[in-house]
């Protein structure tokens, strides 16, 4: 039973043309009927809530002002875009958010031509509003774009490079800074605190103030004779220098959530005839919707909610989740050596790392969104000693990959990279995905990659980590919970590059790496039950190979295959790699690579998509049969009728 | 023959202990000398020279007033760190730079305690010098961090991430910006701009108003109070809000040739109570060498040199480099189509983009050093319908990684990738090597991935990625001339994913990717002389791979050897990968894969490089006669006696 609440005018209005064609005077019934939407929607599906609820009124304000989707609008991160969506013909499924075969957590451009770009990582949208301003100019076509950025995605290195090179866009360009001070955890740095400053020291603009700085629609000649003199005025008394000395005309700071002033505003922006323009709205996360205002979190991310009440669906009970049981060993760590510290980008609950600041404030770094800056940091504090723990998710860590590459591999420096988010990721879809590290950090000399099969492997490869001064090493572990065994009370240092054997058996050989184990545990009975006895092997290690182990399941198994959460280059390329190099494949060997498909992949539920996927227990059970079959030549088409 | 100068003073200075017991009416005729040697050992070797004698002067300085190497000094991108390898011990070794065996090109940690940090890359000093800041606070140590990086570096995201967290490290951390408004290639973006208003605006500091400016020895309450009405008017009149806004205390602009400003600003800064300072100083690059001072580049880059006239040394006669043969490609491309563009990241020459910028100045965009917005840049370029070339070398194409994954390769945008300098590079050395790129690309769904053969496949494969507009595509091609092969007249269109067979044989395969081709082909000469028929061919692809011939390949010789320049996990591991997958290999495959060893190798010239690699033509014979042997029961230590 999905309670869809009231909303007479905004079921009117099925695209931006219908909002369009709305007086003025209804866009408040408008934008407040699409924020009960909104709740109700994620009520429904659970998701990003907060940061929608903040821009009702901008998405409101833009769609009705500018011509889109001509004009491309582009939502930086697209946590935000859900009354977006609501507005530009997805009403209808917008109850399917996030959900196997549903709508997109994030804009994207196979959903609509109103996503002109897709988004899920931060900070993308001025270097694409800017290809796209770019694109028309060069074709002569008009069109604007408008990038929507948070203060948060503004500390990101890719957002100021793009700022840096935005002036050559002139009045095609329009980005909008929604501050709203709060990314996901509480914002950190330079840029945020002088922010806070302009706004402090500054109060919003009254209406007239904000046209009167936005009139710039003066015939040419005058206006640029009155530019020279506007200009240090503007800065001076705006406090918009920053922005100003890197190229745009900043105006602000505005009321998100007051459209009498969001409209004009935003005609005479769209009209202006200099630019780019970066216009800077205050907005709170949450707004609207009591218990997310009153949230710590402004409800960023949400399970499904009683929108009466607010009161989130708990997840059910069960083992800790990878996250937290990080956090504990890092914690435990960080007890026994005092030169422990930890490095987060902006993700400090995400992580677990706040549970570690909590305990060792000092030895805890967010650095915002910033994954460059975080591992360089953490190469320098590991060369002057420290014991530095990266935290980024598998796919943020793609950021930073030159980092890793030339400031610590190449100086194989410690530095100790702690890769949660590793495999599919369920409602994030594909742009969550930790699909790549494993192919992209194995291939990299000095570089040692560890994957933990279960919890307890989690807390053992921490405390090895935490030891291992010779050089980098990464432990990636998926997202969601454990598989439910016992956590160690003293975690073991385990041996660089040695796996274990988990089941011994004679015919065939699963290597693992990763929490795949359990399906391999899994295919193992079903096999047994077949007769074929198995063995299953946790490898721990991508690199280095256990080499004396694969050698001997190599060549005592019939059968072998790798299985791993992650893209072709990764194990299974380095097992075959090792095999082909001793000439372990000469006399023919029955190996197969179980990996993550050749497609980016849906946002599903993980066991789906894993099934999808074709990870799961009997997928690998036909694996292993077809290698056989091919083997004993018992192929069905060479059955006899 | 190598003409040494007189240098009686630079001869008593071994360390920076000899240089800080001179008196500072000393330094100027040190800087000299210290000039005419950086000149006399460049001009012996090649190398970086404009840089160095930029910072001469700053370096003396430097290495006078703070405490190296306990004080850490991490010069940025290392092009200018001869001069301080002259000073910190390395002068016996000079003239070795950039050879094989030799002192590297750039700052190593490797080589002496006064590199505390290597670098090679731009803009990582900041992060890094935080990093060693923040240890020393943590531990409670003294000690500070000096980061020196140019006004081109600082256009990197990020430098500006690690600006926005630069706060926290207070006076332990020192930033000088190198302005020499200069990076290899004229500055571009809103942050040149805004240097050059800085100093065209105000001049140079006089000493008085300097030291005035930095004098915060002040007792802490009283400086406090002081600070809250001194910041207006520092900002306004000194005009270095940005940075301010960021949390430095901006300092500047100072004559960075004058040693009696520099040193006791320095001074200053070293005793400062309060930071992060960053001090602006301006240089003249190649400064007091007329050649280099009347150069446009200001000698970035040289071969050897005559000292006296500048002449430099020049190449031999010989084929095009890849880096013009793709140039004039692209523009011969561009001529048919107006839709393709290019885009660089500050490497107009290097990637012969400034070529095609003669003919299409509105079709050319250098972003800076800023290559995740390049890339992203791109991706919206393609999405309104441009059909961009993203000319980035492989080893920096790591910086945009994410960048690629997630706004190029998931969105299946047509992005082309130019990625030169792919392979090994000889002078520059590990940092610049192009080794992981198949790969890192070759991982990603719906990307292709070419590698060209010879300069002729360079122009083919430019021509197919102009023409393919299905998805992103990659074309590798390395540093250095061609091969010698004439250049088509007309471009041939490729098909995708199809190889070619260059030489056919019966025995042995070669399956080549990209320009070790030659070195297969001279293999496969030795091969037939001992009696085994060789095919070689260039499969082009590393992804999609040319699976029909790889089968056939695989299938009807005798022994198949993959050969790329490249790491593991690229054209090899899928090349397994696919007989794996296709049972190829239970019933016994001789397949062998040649790649580059596990190893940052050092630099040397590239012939030499390869050897090391074992990737020239005896090994790979080599491991043809090795494999075979195998299969012939015929090892050495099975013969009878």
């Amino acid at each position: 039973m999905v309670d869809v609440p009231n909303t007479p005018l905004l079921d009117t209005v099925r695209t931006p043309q219908d909002l369009r064609a709305l007086k003025p005077t209804q866009l408040r019934q408008l934008a407040d009927e699409l924020r009960l939407e909104t709740i109700s929607a994620v009520g429904t599906t659970g998701g990003h809530l907060g940061s929608g609820l903040g821009v009702v009124e901008l998405t409101t304000a833009i769609h009705y002002v500018f011509n889109t989707p001509d004009d491309r609008l582009i939502w930086d991160v697209g946590h935000q875009c859900y009354p977006h969506k609501i507005l530009t013909g997805r009403r209808d499924r917008i109850r399917t958010l996030r959900q196997g075969g549903g709508l997109s957590g994030f804009t994207k451009r196979s959903e609509s031509e109103y996503d002109p770009f897709g988004a899920a990582h931060s900070s993308t949208s001025i270097s694409a509003a800017l290809g796209f301003a770019i694109a028309n100019k060069i074709a002569g076509r008009p069109g604007k774009a408008i990038a929507v950025i948070g203060d948060g995605s503004m500390s990101a290195g890719m957002a100021y490079e793009a700022m840096n090179n935005a002036e050559q866009a002139g009045n095609r360009l329009v980005v909008i800074l929604n501050d709203n001070d709060m990314s996901i955890a509480p914002p950190v740095g330079g840029l945020s605190a002088y922010l806070s400053r302009i706004v402090s020291s500054r109060g919003f603009l009254g209406l007239r103030e904000t046209l009167k700085k936005v009139a710039r629609r003066l015939p040419r000649p005058l206006h640029s004779a009155a530019r020279k003199t506007d200009e240090f005025a503007r800065g001076m008394t705006m406090g918009g220098t920053l922005f100003e000395e890197l190229g745009f005309y900043y105006v602000g700071p505005v009321d998100g959530h007051n459209l009498d002033h969001l409209i004009p505003v935003l005609e005479n922006i769209r009209d202006a005839e200099e630019g780019p323009i970066l216009l800077h709205v205050v907005t709170q996360k949450g707004k609207g919707y009591a218990p997310a205002e009153a949230s710590a979190d402004k409800y960023h991310g949400v399970q499904k909610f009683d929108v009466i009440t607010g009161t989130q669906a708990k997840a059910p009970p069960g083992p800790p989740s990878y996250t937290n049981v990080f956090a504990q060993a890092l914690t435990a760590e960080g007890e026994r050596d005092d030169r422990i510290c930890a490095i987060t980008a902006a993700m400090p609950a995400g992580t677990g790392l706040d549970k570690f600041q909590a305990r060792f404030p000092a030895r805890t770094f967010d650095v915002g969104i910033a994954e460059q800056h975080a591992v360089t940091f953490a190469a320098g504090l590991a060369a002057q000693g420290m014991r530095p723990f990266c935290a980024i998710y598998s796919t943020f860590l793609q950021r930073a990959y030159d980092q890793v590459v030339h400031d610590v591999a190449i100086q194989n420096l410690p530095v100790r990279f702690a890769i949660d988010r590793a495999g599919l990721v369920g409602a994030d879809g594909a742009t969550h995905a930790g699909s790549f590290d494993v192919t992209y950090l194995a291939t990299l000399p000095n570089m040692v990659v560890m994957a933990a099969a279960d919890e307890a492997e989690l807390v053992h490869m921490t405390h090895t980590a935490a030891l291992y001064d010779d050089g980098p090493i990464a432990l990636r572990y998926p997202r969601g919970s454990g598989v439910g065994v016992p956590l160690p009370s003293t975690p073991e240092r385990l041996e660089i590059g040695k796996g274990r054997v988990v089941r011994e058996g004679k015919k065939v050989a699963i290597l693992s790496l990763g929490t795949r184990l359990e399906e391999a545990l899994k295919a193992a009975e079903q096999l047994e039950a077949k007769g074929l006895s198995t063995t299953v092997a946790d490898l721990r290690f991508a690199k280095p190979l256990d080499e004396a182990l694969i050698r001997r399941l190599l060549t005592t198994h019939e059968v072998a295959v790798t299985l791993e959460e992650g893209a072709i280059g990764g194990l299974g390329a380095h097992v075959l790699t090792y095999a082909s190099d001793e000439g372990l494949i000469d006399a023919g060997l029955k190996l197969r690579t179980m990996r993550l498909p050749d497609v980016f992949q849906d946002q599903d539920k993980p066991e789906k998509q894993y099934d999808e996927a074709g990870l799961n227990a009997p997928q690998i059970v036909d694996t292993v049969l077809k290698a056989l079959r091919w083997n004993e030549g018992v192929e069905e088409t060479r059955k006899p009728a």
